[in-house]
């Protein structure tokens, strides 16, 4: 069986006029970046506005587990599936994040054979467009600590500077740390700390700008701190907005690729999915929308997190109206949420399988009730058996919901030829009545108690005082109209991660909240959220390196 | 007057075959970054080893003053001006650092019509190389830090810790800090610090390599820090090599862009001129001489610390033999080392240019004391008289050397013509027979010993005791066939910056060593040198933007 990495070199790429072609995508909007990545041009993407959009397919997933459900693979696979049956078809994925490459092996570009290609180039620079945002977000940071250091005109208080530094590795000593040391020269001490660039408000203000404009405008807004008095003090006021926008105006055009069947894929942005909405960019959805029948798109996690944020974040904001959600699963997830240990994956075992159903059942009900019509992809495991697999259609079909197995990963669009036309079947049946779960007036702690009890099913959410108060002020200071982001563990309902399948009733705590001004929402932290991964004791990168032929060797 | 940036936003630039045609790179050799930048493919360089290298001819300058040299500027003209007389020439640059554009306005790419273009692309982002190089320093910071989490098997000294981080920013709050905080979860707390991205050692080895396995062999002797028996501990023993090596494999491939005129220049690398041997990197020079007849490439600073590096570091490691040196004076520039204030510089003052040009003799003797020919190219300026021009000629003409009015800055290559004629005369004349100034063999402390009684004419050497001891070691440790680097201001012949014109006889002092183990030198501290800089009270950014057309403002 070949690695993925093994089917990616032996690909044969098209040139990228060709891919372009597909979507009508003239060679002169493109900036190539080498031969097999290219960015679609910003004037070519105004000439854009008037054209009616094509529909819009969101992927999601069921609870993830260890044993991998494959939401990439499943969005490439249905955007090869859908070229396949003759549409015009475009796939909208996240940019993946250089740090983690260097902890644990392993690339996030797709698997097997649905996988976007030059997968090396994908996982690592790409177009860099994420050292962009380092940079942006890091020119915000030095203007702040040099605005301290001539002065403190602004009066901020350094205590409460809410705004970090980035930088796109896995560094667990930059969490915490106290800049500003070796006396007056040289700047003026506190406490700041490094996140990973996805988890960057740059990173999600990229991902929800509709244009240049409003990319300024949003990175103005964004809070790096407050005044004595809690009044907050922005990028603008540091007069940070327009040299970050320069530094973002070649990222903010959306990166073209090709998967291994040659579908053109917008791989773009890629914000976290904790803290921040877990989407690529809007503009290159609207651009794909633009130029496509059928736009595949994915969101982070579950669908718990990442489908609810996508609706009530990225579609708002957006004001995109999804046709159709497919939510991935597998028989091995199934099982695990079912109560089988990873361990124990490879045996027959139906009633775990069954059992495993009440999580996906919980999300299909939880699609259906963003008025969005749903089908189930099972993605096959060739340790899955067919019985197992019956039990799935089973209990999907028991819901009204077809469950189809995928087989993309071992057979490319071959495998997702059925997926594909139930695909059609359900956009152009035209059923889709989307609507996002709550309107922007309703207060911010609502915002919150909605989606825990109308998605999480939690029976309660206890907010700490600090950030009951804190929300309070947001609401009188004017961002209560803005959505919630939740950052809750992505493997329950709830936010203990050991709770699989469908609990109910639990109790979310809501520990922290952080405003993300810029990007457009508050963020509610239920646990413990790392915004700055840490390496392994024997990290992927001790064993990474070029061999004789100059191939990376050790990534994938 | 056109400025510098409505210059080059006016030029037509010629697609990138066209330009690599002039050097007879096809197109299969380019890796297209947008329509007007592109990488030569190291599968095409690594065809090349075998030809014949064309002339190298080095452009250096004068102590610099505030009044300006114009060294990047000539260099461009002059490769026009070669191009213009029919020869097959080619320019080498440094690629300019990012950080500093928010600092102060201007930018690093030549001026008036003497640019290397797209201007923007490459006072920015360019190809991404900068950023390749911030992403292998800080995964081996990581590593190091990840390794210190874990437990410490190498037993490194965390006191004794050498390497510190690097962004491409200017931001004082990063010089001095501590990491590690928060717990036993969050790492090991240590002082520690970021360095600007030019101050890297890995920039400085990635202008020093000659291949990706010399680059994978240098990264693999950083010296990170030591153990408590003072035992270094390298980049290889933390096993980041390799990881290095990938993400540095596409920026180690020379950039390629054109001059206005389309004369191709090869941008590539930027280490400091301090702590770092300030030229451009090995491996596109070498490109150039196997494609060009004519190569013209600068050193940074002064020729007292560019030029002597350039021989000494560059041209040693790389079995490079320059042709010619071309010493660029300005009238201005030579009435401040005559004495005279920026602000009196407009009145025409012969004797004030009589008297610095003692600053022009010394480096004309010196750079004749590696046995290569010299002219000068006085860059004219348009306040410069019939008489002060006539003085600096009259006293070249003394030491038997050509100083040639150049007015490539207004006039582009009809401005170098006569320049590009000399100098074709002096490469063709064969009379270089350059040496480097001492032996391999010579002991590190008897190196600097050389350089500052024979370049800078010191009376004496005095090493901060702490310093004499290290490079005892070092030398003992094997580390003593290393060329030293020297860091001092740029200003003087001596350390003290206020000494202009052409003192001798003062004393040097070495407050400090460092070793470059993989870029392969001992850097001599001679003075305060600054390798994290700051931002200014207004910095440049405060008023950078896009405008209503989508054009940069504020930055050139």
């Amino acid at each position: 069986m070949a690695s993925d990495i093994e089917i990616a070199r032996a690909a044969t790429l098209k040139p990228m006029p060709e891919v372009a072609a597909r979507l009508g995508i003239p060679d002169e909007a493109l900036e190539p970046y080498g031969k097999t990545k290219a960015k679609i041009s910003a004037s070519f993407i105004a000439t854009l506005k008037d054209r009616p959009r094509g529909k819009l397919v969101l992927v999601t997933a069921i609870n993830p587990t260890p044993a991998g459900e494959g939401k990439t693979t499943t969005t490439v696979g249905l955007g090869d599936g859908l070229a396949r049956i003759g549409k015009k078809a475009a796939i909208c994925l996240r940019e993946p994040s250089l740090g983690p490459c260097f902890g644990m092996k392993g690339g996030a570009a797709g698997g097997g054979h649905a996988q976007v290609v030059p997968m090396e180039d994908i996982n690592l620079h790409f177009t860099g467009d994420f050292h962009a945002i380092t940079a942006a977000h890091n020119l915000l940071c030095a203007l702040l600590d040099n605005h301290l250091y001539w002065g403190n005109a602004l009066q901020i208080d350094t205590r409460r500077i809410a705004l970090r530094r980035a930088l796109d590795m896995n560094d667990r000593a930059l969490r915490n740390l106290v800049v500003g040391l070796g006396g007056p020269a040289n700047g003026v001490p506190r406490e700041a700390g490094f996140d990973i660039t996805v988890a960057s408000e740059v990173m999600a203000i990229l991902c929800l700008a509709r244009d240049l404009n409003d990319l300024t405008e949003r990175l103005g807004r964004i809070v790096v701190g407050t005044r004595r008095d809690r009044s907050p003090v922005t990028a603008r006021d540091l007069g940070a907005d327009g040299a970050m926008t320069v530094l973002l105006k070649e990222a903010f055009q959306p990166n073209l690729v090709q998967t291994l069947e040659h579908t053109p894929a917008l791989v773009h942005g890629g914000p976290f999915a904790n803290i921040a909405h877990g989407c690529n960019s809007l503009i290159a959805t609207d651009t794909a929308l633009r130029l496509a029948d059928y736009v595949v798109t994915e969101a982070g996690f579950g669908a718990d997190l990442g489908a609810e944020k996508f609706f009530d974040i990225k579609c708002r904001k957006g004001g995109l109206a999804p046709s159709a959600a497919v939510l991935v699963a597998t028989v091995r997830a199934l099982k695990m949420n079912g109560g089988i240990a990873k361990a124990d994956l490879g045996a027959e075992n139906v009633a775990a399988v069954t059992a495993g159903c009440v999580n996906l059942g919980r999300h299909i009900e939880n699609l259906k009730s963003f008025g969005v019509p749903v089908v189930v992809a099972l993605n096959h495991f060739t340790s899955d058996t067919a019985a197992e697999i019956a039990a799935v259609q089973a209990f999907c079909a028991g819901l009204g919901v077809e469950a189809i197995l995928s087989t993309h990963w071992a057979e490319g669009s071959k495998g997702t030829e059925a997926l594909a036309r139930k695909v059609v079947e359900l956009v152009d049946g035209g059923s889709a009545r989307f609507a996002p779960l709550y309107e922007d007036a309703l207060p911010l702690a609502d915002k919150i108690e909605t989606i825990a009890r109308r998605i999480y099913r939690a029976g309660s959410v206890v907010f700490d005082k600090a950030a009951r108060e804190q929300l309070e002020r947001w609401q009188e200071a004017g961002y209560g109209h803005l959505p919630v982001c939740m950052a809750k563990t992505q493997y329950s309902f709830s936010a203990d991660p050991s709770l699989l399948g469908a609990p109910e009733g639990h109790e979310l705590p809501v520990r922290e909240v952080r405003l993300s001004a810029g990007a457009g929402f508050v963020v509610a932290i239920c646990g413990d959220i790392m915004t700055m991964p840490g390496l392994p004791k024997q990290p992927a990168a001790l064993s990474i390196g070029l061999n004789a032929e100059g191939q990376i060797e050790g990534l994938f």
